[in-house]
């Protein structure tokens, strides 16, 4: 079975700097913009769409889940329509994920991959850091026309996470961030994002 | 500033384990039955009396905090007087935890360390893992006079550490098992406590 690393992550924790590392380490593939070209090809939606979606960008209020039963709560015109093609998406997703980790070791950045490939056992990471140095590295990634201040910063980083927490839960019945779901859990705030590859990279291989 | 690790963990994770083999590796001072001798000594307690107040076996409950007001829900006979004695051992326990970080490099499991040293920038690990695994760890451990089935072990596991995030959140005034708290949360049903120790090890080395 090829060997499967999951990265679920709060936004400006370094979660994809992580992915990129350990693939540089550990020559695992890593995918990210080629799961957006797969969907979309698939679903013949645009890849900007797709992207919208899977970034869960596009406002739709996922249903909230009570255990295993959905209670729509939020249920705005046109949610249903949304609501279709948004699993369809997932499902899609889903799929090429399957197929990608059939077909080499590889690093998969969120999109609940800890849950779709969990028939791989995969290795699930959760990274996470405090506000301070999210923060912190949201400034440092940015653009120069896209100079947030610190508070709007913090909002949009509570926002994306919302965001990503509703998402998860939706379509796994689980709860986003919860330690039980991961196998390591890695505060980047204290441990570096380098550092934290190598110590990983030296497990694996060792393994 | 002497290099502090502080191992917060859930009953039957491997916590003591993990603690005493990153002892081997690093060469830092582990420290266990000679907190306890010197809380006796300070506070002129039986040292089995300490040792269960320590371990929270004495059965005080402890007032559940609502963010920093105690709020006193169990009143029962003689409360009181046992809390003032907890709250002895308590004080008595972080003074003697201040003195041995102080002292050298060190590895002190549980006891809120994580908490009282924070001055000290440990390096904070909660270690945890699912029932069964924990369960399949008591087992092992157990003495042969003392074979519980698995159904008493879950039952134990759960209150010893309901017992620990009470005691926990008392002094802290913060959710035990809270991974804002910790810098590393290791599952080790899935990263054994021996990989664990040479990923830190190798780690903190390079530090």
């Amino acid at each position: 079975m090829n060997r499967i690393i999951t990265i679920g992550r709060e936004f400006g924790s370094g979660g994809r700097e992580l992915g990129k590392r350990l693939s540089d380490f550990l020559g695992y593939a890593y995918y990210d913009k080629e799961i957006i070209e797969e969907i979309a090809k698939r679903t013949q939606l645009a890849e900007s769409y797709v992207q919208q979606i899977v970034e869960q960008k596009a406002g739709v209020f996922f249903p909230i889940t009570i255990g295993r039963t959905f209670q729509h709560v939020h249920h705005t015109v046109g949610s249903d329509f949304m609501l279709k093609q948004y699993t369809a998406v997932y499902t899609e997703q889903a799929n090429v994920l399957r197929e990608m980790a059939n077909k080499s070791d590889c690093i998969i950045v969120g999109r609940c991959a800890d849950y779709i490939l969990k028939e791989h056992a995969p290795l699930r990471l959760f990274v996470y850091a405090n506000m301070d140095s999210k923060v912190e590295r949201c400034k440092k990634k940015a653009l120069e026309q896209e100079d947030l201040s610190d508070k709007a910063l913090r909002k949009k980083i509570k926002q994306v996470d919302k965001s990503r927490a509703q998402y998860y839960q939706y379509y796994t019945g689980q709860r986003w961030g919860d330690r039980t779901n991961y196998d390591l859990c890695v505060n980047t705030s204290s441990i570096s994002v380098k550092e934290c590859a190598e110590m990983l990279a030296q497990m694996l291989e060792k393994r």
